[in-house]
């Protein structure tokens, strides 16, 4: 089922860009990635906003709900859960049909963020500028918990007889536990905690695992949404994969250097891109302007 | 949704109780509560252990599943799952629709274990013996999270197009995340760290949330498995309910001061017995067996 990204990466250049990095200045390399700006993803991003602040309220109790709602609103912003909604019109479904999952998905990405940033203010480091703690630690890992649990909420919530939609969204269901358990994000947090990621050879494989599977996952639960075939479910999945590792790339390698950093991504973009053209080109143009031309 | 308990339990009573509990020796009360070692019950706890082993095996990478294999395993019992399949049985169901239910409720109840237990050594002491910890709070953290998934997974993969049941476990998803999401066993947690528990009035509110939530799920889940009516499952729901209150009050208690302990004990076992009496005798005696006579 997991998707396997083969590219040729020298790990021994990406372990030093990483161990060097600068996390405080913004990576000219995400920029070039990608533009959240773009009208299209900007309305995907305002529409999923949109749900979200819908089902997550400041209700009381609000030593429950406060906490979770700041953390919610507050995380570091993610395609995947914007490339799930393109996935599924790409294929030809409906906007509304992915839009619980792509909430569901936000969730759990900024649960994950939430408990991997408890796990040792030392690793921050080496990270992007990490978010200020405003709660206590205990409260952090409940919210956390209590969000995953909203998540899957969400999205089996989403059932809809008139659209006979259950068994995909059991299959979505599953496709998210498998990227966020144990053989996903938290294999891959598993990898960082124990240092393993300062070998190179891990370093991609902790980048496959995280980013990688949330965006492969994003894009393929759109796909099942949107009622794809087996195939387009699959070549999503392996968009979806190079996009979200050239992501994690890009967060974390350094300024300087930025040749070695720009041929992995070109790579990386070109795989991206060659999944793409198994569809309609007129019908990818959207998704594909996840990367500036 | 909810089910509410409404016992008139002397709140003071119960709180002083809490305060002087002395956690390092069973307590009697429970023993009274319920038999484990029934041919019924045991039978179930089997059926149970056996789907756990079949899935959580110890696998590569071990980094990952080797702790999740142990902390599954060595969780404290909790009735909770059990009754799940004996709600099941209750209403005609077969015991096979409902253990992959009663896994994922285990599962959930042993990650809600490890990450409580990782919020505040202080609060321990007033525990049952806190399990040591072998591993770090890093990768207890993380597997916690892990099992979380797996049991999302568990239950959204028992989906059978034969049985036709995708939207029966759809709403088991939503009643499992209620159980154990802000709503939930995560709203008696957040109770707890905040220390709002020593005052006696909330220790009901806690008791209710955590262990009443998860039993009440439990009997609830089972009973949709099972294709219960809408009032079979409000009265298992309530039932569960009280079951669980009433071990977490038999939990907590000391030993000291029986009598008391007693009182609530048999006011719980009228409510529960009384929400049995809308089945058929002789199909609720096995659900009855919960309570020694």
């Amino acid at each position: 089922m997991a998707a396997v990204l083969r590219v040729s990466i020298n790990p021994n250049v990406l372990a030093n860009k990483m161990s060097r990095s600068n996390p405080s200045r913004p990576s000219r390399t995400t920029m070039a990635i990608m533009s959240q700006d773009h009208p299209y993803w900007a309305s995907v991003h305002a529409e999923i906003e949109v749900h979200l602040k819908q089902h997550i309220l400041v209700r009381p109790p609000l030593s429950v709900f406060e906490p979770m709602h700041h953390l919610v609103f507050s995380a570091p912003p993610s395609p995947g859960p914007a490339l799930c909604v393109a996935a599924c019109e790409l294929v030809g479904g409906h906007r509304d049909q992915a839009i619980a999952a792509a909430a569901a998905l936000h969730l759990m990405h900024a649960a994950a963020v939430i408990h991997e940033q408890l796990l040792s203010t030392d690793r921050l480091k080496t990270k992007p500028k990490p978010r200020p703690m405003v709660h206590s630690p205990g409260i952090e890992l409940l919210t956390g918990d209590g969000m995953f649990a909203f998540g899957y909420e969400l999205l089996a919530k989403s059932m809809d007889p008139a659209q006979n939609n259950s068994d995909r969204i059991l299959r979505v269901i599953v496709e998210m536990t498998r990227a966020m358990g144990s053989q996903g994000m938290v294999d891959g947090q598993y990898h960082e905690i124990l240092m393993l990621c300062k070998q190179s050879r891990y370093y991609k494989y902790v980048c496959e695992k995280k980013e990688g599977g949330l965006h492969a996952c994003g894009a393929a639960c759109g796909a099942i949404l949107g009622g794809a075939s087996e195939e387009e479910i699959e070549r999503l999945r392996r968009y979806g994969l190079c996009v979200g590792v050239m992501i994690a790339f890009s967060n974390r390698v350094e300024e300087g250097n930025e040749m070695e950093t720009t041929e992995v991504v070109k790579e990386l973009r070109s795989l991206a891109l060659k999944e793409l053209e198994f569809f309609h080109e007129g019908k990818a143009e959207a998704i594909s302007s996840f990367f500036i031309s």
